[in-house]
């Protein structure tokens, strides 16, 4: 494929993409296959010679689409969002042209260094502490992940590479690996699993500490876990704080637990993938109060800010801490600038991802962003008032942002029955959770084309499918 | 921006895209900026109001395109290639659409299934022992990753895992820290940065294996290190072997070291980033022998085979092994089709990254990228001609694929200041590297553009710095 016939078969691209999106709703949002579907349906082998690429386009609409979820339909409410726009869509374009890999500043100096100033205008937007800013005379500055998983390991390597450093201090004769045994870090019994995932990865303990009625992490809890391993001879050194958790979209307090972090000589790491988006609404903002105390926060512009996947962002109050954990540099990487890399993430090399950043916030501006979290916060609160107003049916945790958590009244069993009949039906997506020991339903606002009708439309489906499920009770 | 602008700013960036690939020749390859320079070319702040398009595009050529370094010029020599190809990018597009967030199957089917079902066919493409396909009876199978360090990183925790299986079968007692304490890696003095890394970030001992004078890993040496440690009651569990380092394209002795892993219990990883896209050609395909004694195999075609970044490709022979290392099912991410989804990576979630190797596999079909694989190996070879034929240069390490390492016969000052010549020049770009102690000039085939004009042209400059310098030496 030449020049020419790319810019033919890219503008017939672009109109499929375009076609594809305006008519979404028209696809059924969860797909009606079975496991192994896909392998019977092409080659087993790869072809010796080139095939016509309106073959390759006629096997998207065979193949690939009826094994499709559709995350972009209206009627996906499923997990979190995952964010796309076109102005994403189109710098994702440019990015690929470009095919820069950054993985040191020479490598493509436009990339780190957008990168560093996107992440300045973003902690800007979010009015994080001036600490946390590059482009100032503090020690800080952002970095763009792959995912929160990958961000929530770099600060837990991080922290577990200061915690040896502090104890070696005092006990020169100490072995990392005896170190390492004695660490522990906590989290949220409701944290996402990555974290502990990060534990496991890292070698040290993780501690799932109880939350409260509203699925919080609280300070006293936290010390008195603290405590109690101290004396028995370990050493707290970590703990991820989650703002909007995967289940409940519940916060963690941490007003209480960064004091306690800061006075123990524990990093505190801020994971809010979901919710931190919605904190450049000043009416949000304050679920944000006490980032002041964490020594990293992170939060996925590619969940809920328009931003296609992958798009994490993470910044650190003292930039020596995470690139200090593992700084090595071959002669190949070597370059006159070398301050100016970074080499922050698990993978060297990386896509130059700012320029979605980049598009999305100057197409959109901080109030198009902004209004896009209030319509979607909004829509939820539609979709509860409708349940609320059901007396068959109950909220299970706050809704504060994009989801509702409930359930039918009574046992577990009858959700869990609700639910199969939801996903068989396809005509609405929407996955579980556990809360208190109890089955739950979670929907969640995620498509960017979801409008009141949608949710009209989704509250109608749920009832009805209650409706037969309570006839067939009778019978 | 609605579907009807998208689709016009679509076909413009289309266009962008061609333009900028078809006269990339006229840019400076190296960009002629200091650090910071980015900075002061933008606002301190995001818009508070949306900003018109034409403004963003023209700030591409005002802010960003000054500070890229142009990996797709066929000035570009530096590093190892990244890959480029228009229907990968076409790929790309639709997979930026779909936006589906791959992290189990229930997510969306296809990304999983295709993504199987294309490690399977690029498997047999690299002949590949069928206990690493997937569409067999045994229980291999392969997994795309972003990068080789993710690769690496995770054959590393899944051999550390199995070790700590291994040695509490025999000891129960024994904790978890106390055997990571014993555990010893070992890779290559020659190997990736990310190697040494991965052994860091998963707290075990990493020991790197002096190199014969064709800069590989000889079976001898490896058994030697691993008896002493043996001996002095440590653990070995992990070899990391690479075909083509980056820094000379040095081929670690499989077939060698192979049984010594699989006689020691060690886990045998196989890092061929850069060279395995050249494995496709049956002339190539020898330099893989020994595979067969691997646990692990990675290579990017992301590198090498036209399939644009990230795109990194791991196979397993036993997928139980990886998958075992960590998996964690929280019920929000439970469904009813649960061993068909795969958490064979650092991050949870993923782009539909096989859409760019199906695309790149049959509009080039296996001919095709052969065909490209040859035609940068000949270029390769062209440049090594010209480099021998001047008797004032030498050529470090035999030139198997698509890298040159060379020198002037001297100092390392003088090469180093060759280097800094050309560096400044901007006219092509290339990295050093250090072989046995000495500055080492590395010229890699990158761009799919590259031809001999551009070889034959990149010869006369260097020829012509180094006149230069000798001219200024006399003087």
């Amino acid at each position: 494929m030449d020049a020419a016939e790319f810019r033919r078969r890219g503008r017939e691209m672009v109109d499929y993409v375009a076609d594809y999106l305006e008519n979404i709703e028209q696809r059924p949002v969860y797909p009606d296959v079975e496991p192994g579907y896909l392998r019977s349906l092409i080659p087993t082998e790869a072809p010796m010679e080139p095939e016509n690429y309106d073959d390759i386009i006629r096997d998207v609409e065979r193949v690939i689409m009826p094994g499709v979820t559709h995350w972009h339909s209206p009627y996906f409410y499923a997990y979190y969002p995952a964010a796309s726009s076109y102005p994403a869509m189109l710098a994702d374009m440019l990015c690929g042209a470009i095919g820069c890999i950054g993985f040191s500043w020479a490598a493509s100096p436009a990339c780190t260094e957008l990168e560093t100033v996107m992440l300045d205008w973003f902690g800007k937007m979010l009015q994080l502490p001036e600490c946390f800013i590059a482009g100032t005379h503090g020690h800080g500055g952002g970095v763009i992940q792959g995912t929160a998983s990958e961000a929530t390991l770099m600060s837990l390597l991080a922290a577990r590479c200061k915690a040896v450093r502090w104890v070696q201090a005092s006990n020169p004769k100490k072995s990392e690996a005896e170190i390492f045994s004695k660490l522990v870090a906590y989290t949220s019994e409701q944290a996402h699993s990555s974290v502990e995932r990060a534990a496991l990865i890292g070698g040290v303990m993780m501690r799932k500490v109880p939350t409260d009625n509203c699925f919080a992490v609280r300070g006293d809890i936290l010390k008195e876990m603290v405590e109690k391993d101290k004396a028995a001879g370990l050493i707290p050194f970590y703990f991820c704080a989650t703002l909007g958790t995967t289940p409940s979209c519940g916060f963690d307090s941490i007003t209480e637990l960064g004091p306690i972090c800061n006075g123990e000589n524990m990093w505190m790491h801020i994971d809010a993938a979901y919710a931190g988006s919605a904190f450049i609404c000043p009416e949000f903002r304050p679920l944000l109060n006490g980032v002041e105390f964490a020594d990293s926060f992170n939060l996925n512009p590619h969940k809920w800010l328009l931003v296609n996947f992958d798009c994490s962002t993470m910044w650190v109050k003292n930039r020596a801490d995470i690139i200090g954990a593992f700084k090595m540099e071959p002669l190949y990487l070597k370059h006159e600038n070398q301050e100016s890399g970074r080499h922050w993430q698990i993978p060297l090399g990386r896509r130059f991802r700012s320029l979605k950043m980049w598009f999305v916030f100057r197409m959109y501006g901080l109030k198009g962003l902004q209004a896009h979290i209030r319509k979607q916060v909004a829509l939820a609160k539609e979709f509860e008032s409708l349940v609320r107003a059901d007396k068959r049916f109950e909220i299970c945790a706050e809704v504060i942002l994009g989801l509702v958590c409930f359930r039918l009244k009574g046992s577990n069993e009858l959700n869990q029955k609700l639910l199969k009949m939801i996903t068989k039906s396809r005509e609405i997506h929407l996955v579980p959770c556990q809360l208190s020991g109890r089955f739950v339903l979670r929907f969640a606002i995620c498509a960017r084309a979801t409008e009141s009708r949608h949710i009209q439309q989704a509250w109608q489906h749920i009832t009805q499918l209650t409706f037969d499920i309570k006839m067939s009770q009778r019978e």
